[in-house]
């Protein structure tokens, strides 16, 4: 099974880190992102977004990390991390959409452009930042993990992103129980990190 | 079973949709946006993130219009809308992420600056939009559905803004495939429509 990979890629690491939580062996192909090459023609084969992480398992191609660590989860995941409640997925899934959007848009953009130099607006994705964190500190406030009383791929949506807020000049200073939250989830077994994390 | 309601909020249409196609009873509540009944401390109990739709069945809270369309497909969905196999719900979470994201950025938010005067960047609502709906384009010359060769909740999620966009004057002449699946889902039994639609 092929992860069209990039190591600074926090949206590859989601993928990375449940691999690792799950014990699945993922054969890492590296993508030259710098150089455009996943918006080359054969990549952009496999994904028409022009964007990675992809996952080549066999016949079948998935792009997105949230529809990725879905399908790892149910094939390969087992008992400990496939929900097979109703209710339970849908928990999870509010925040794989947090993952899309909230936390896209707040500090996986903030460390864009402070990164990547991306030309995005700066004070709009702090904002975002600064809401989604507070929204994050009130829920695990009152709970150890995002969704079903317990880790899941929901963990490995979210996490990346909030890991690496201060490279996007967010501070997670005023946001104790998040720190709280991803020391949990670095303690996890089989945790990995990924640089900057 | 009650569903906490805006007639004119795309997101809350996504989830009347699928249950109007899903033969789901759904009580509707209707909330007061104008007048920020959504913000009101009743209302942040069910949802701290102050949007709508929320979704109460007895004790079942859910926010997030892509995790409700989960859960009553998963719940009450029977096989016609529920599908067991990892790759297929993969193939349709991958648009749930796009509904949460690119079209919630594009269309979402040109409807929003042009019908409610949403203080938004413009040029950046239209040109998502246009990316978005390009991808759509050519998803939609290969594929007559979404995901998985037929209707599934991928469609409640995606359509629903794509089918407003004219409302947020992104015109969607210069997108056939698009407009033939616009039909096929009107097309489908039990489809309900909401105003602009």
């Amino acid at each position: 099974m092929k992860l069209y990979d990039l190591t600074l890629s926090g949206n590859c690491y989601k993928v990375r880190l449940f691999a690792a939580l799950a014990n699945i062996d993922l054969t890492l192909v590296a993508v030259d992102f710098m150089a455009g090459e996943h918006k080359s023609a054969e990549m952009l084969a496999l994904n028409p977004f022009g964007e990675i992480p992809i996952l080549v398992d066999d016949k079948i191609v998935l792009r997105d990390a949230q529809a990725i660590l879905v399908y790892l989860a149910h094939r390969y995941g087992g008992e400990a991390w496939w929900l097979g409640e109703a209710h339970l997925q849908g928990e999870v899934v509010q925040w794989l959409s947090v993952a899309a959007n909230e936390i896209q848009h707040g500090p996986n953009t903030a460390r864009l452009i402070e990164k990547f130099n991306a030309p995005k607006d700066k004070h709009r994705a702090i904002a975002q930042s600064k809401q989604i964190l507070t929204l994050l500190e009130q829920h695990l406030s009152a709970n150890s993990w995002l969704a079903a009383g317990r880790p899941t791929i929901a963990e490995c949506a979210v996490f990346p992103y909030v890991a690496l807020a201060e490279e996007g000049r967010i501070s997670l200073a005023a946001y104790p129980k998040v720190n709280e939250w991803l020391l949990r989830v670095k303690q996890l077994p089989n945790f990995v990190a990924m640089p900057g994390v």
